[in-house]
């Protein structure tokens, strides 16, 4: 049950992207000073006035950024869960397999994104 | 005072990485199905056979890195805890910087790993 509920969660953040849409990606974020965001080849980014910040520039790009999302593993320890996976970033970005760890907890009976790391994978190294 | 346990345990995954002494290592995970590990640039590993194996691989080659830790911020949430931070490259891969993530769970008391995602910090982007 709590991992269908950080699933959804998850998927929430997608989405957000997906539609460029800044005030879903803020509703979802924990807006804290622990909220920590690496965007894929960035230096981490710490604190939701600079994580959002950095959404509110990308969401400015007329890039439309679709994920198809693979190998996804969710755990849950409490109030606080992780979540392995692989963005496929499909259309004009088509091609490139971003490694990616989204940690989310829980207060209030919601799950609120608190950390987000995105790396490229290249290929000659795997 | 958990803080302090977390970053001794955070600590010692950097003196085993220096060292490769991959007995050490082994000794700081969480050698279970739910371990991932997302070397700099590479595909995510799941699974402590893939990532003790890939830690092998690693210590077998001459190249000696040394890490020097800024940016280190710890957040525990039970018997969770988080260590964002900087691994700045010194050595042979002199003037790298990855930015990383870093889970640890708690269990009998102690504190062990069960992911690491790491990337490099691609300066033309930040």
């Amino acid at each position: 049950m709590h991992e269908a509920a950080v699933a959804d969660a998850n998927r929430r953040y997608y989405e957000a992207f997906e539609a460029a849409d800044l005030d879903a990606m803020s509703a979802l974020w924990e807006r804290s000073d622990r909220a920590v965001c690496t965007h894929p080849g960035w230096a981490t980014l710490r604190g939701w006035s600079q994580v959002g910040a950095s959404f509110f520039a990308l969401f400015q790009q007329p890039v439309h950024t679709q994920f198809l999302l693979t190998r996804q593993h969710t755990v849950v320890a409490g109030d606080v869960a992780w979540l392995s996976l692989d963005e496929n970033l499909l259309g004009e970005q088509g091609g490139v397999t971003v490694a990616t760890l989204n940690i989310f907890v829980r207060s209030s009976g919601a799950w609120a994104m608190v950390c987000h790391h995105a790396s490229p994978v290249h290929a000659s190294v795997c």
